[in-house]
């Protein structure tokens, strides 16, 4: 029992399966808790439990929230009749820290993917439609990932929205910011070029 | 409040501060967690809390423990007459993986330095020269780090215990297991050669 006591080695064989972290760095966390021992890790604790047993899914938009309705879909200020469309909370997170968008979101939960047996219906694709319908919304703006699932979804959606009228659009492609040519993949400058504007 | 409740952002805000952390990954581990509701969340939290409440060091060697003395220092079968003397409890924990070492251990808690004013008695040398005479040892292996700080604080423990007569060894120095001597810098390769050994 090198590591301290039971409690110590179970903590870093826990910390060190967590995405991002190893055996190594769950190792160096947990001593420099120790060594800081001025409430920081009782501290740790406690928020870790509150969110535990509090945290739960919007009921409408699927964000994590700790109550009902998250705090986007409570505000009467959102009310924009926009609606984004993200594959999981962690883009919704993304989205909201560019402080541009000020409508609502709507969170699948993952993408369309025949080999992984995922329908519309698991991602609540139909209650989209339905909500979409419902609240009067004028435009659906679809915010998945680049990749060829996010891409299958997004065109799925946007099928599935085609009789409705309701306005569809997705996220520009093209040149991030800051970001140089030369290390730039192939497919993003052809896109760029392809969607090229006028100044 | 886009990261779900204040609870949410909190806990972000304390792991991201963690060492190896930053904002993003921790923003990746709580949604991994609040994903994975499985009780790993409190499973954590009541580890934390455990841990935070229990841990102490241990008043022989000052490695980190859950009673008054670790586990090594209380197993008779590491009564060999060997003290280990390490900076740090990650040393520690270092060395106890490696299986080879069975003695016992000091934990020095840093090395002198002239610039941060910490002297001898900081770092519990004193203490260590009377526990060593005490004790009856007959070897003190300095494992410091191959550090300026390091070597400096080996070299004034090895004048401490001169008069001692007690034999005081340092660490090997030369090539890592695995390592290439083209990526080896110039010290390691100097040290290496200076050291060789008949084969």
């Amino acid at each position: 029992m090198a590591e301290g006591s039971d409690d110590i080695q179970a903590l870093i064989a826990l910390l060190g399966r967590l995405p991002g972290l190893g055996p190594r760095s769950a190792r160096r966390i947990v001593l420099h808790l120790i060594r800081k021992r001025s409430g920081q890790m009782s501290q740790l604790a406690q928020l870790l439990d509150s969110v535990a047993v509090n945290s739960r899914e919007c009921l409408t938009c699927g964000n994590i929230t700790d109550r009902d309705e998250c705090a986007i879909c409570t505000d009467p200020a959102r009310a924009s009749g926009e609606i984004c469309v993200v594959e999981d909370v962690a883009d919704l997170w993304a989205l909201e820290r560019g402080h541009v968008f000020r409508g609502r979101y709507h969170v699948l939960g993952g993408t369309l993917s025949a080999l992984d047996e995922i329908g519309p219906e698991d991602l609540g694709i139909p209650a989209l439609v339905d909500r979409v319908t419902r609240e009067g919304v004028s435009e659906v703006i679809l915010a998945l990932n680049a990749t060829v699932d996010g891409q299958t979804t997004a065109h799925y959606i946007a099928d599935a929205l085609d009789s409705s009228g309701i306005t569809v659009t997705g996220l520009a492609q093209g040149v991030p910011i800051g970001g140089e040519l030369d290390y730039l993949d192939d497919g993003t400058i052809s896109a760029a070029l392809r969607a090229r504007r006028k100044l």
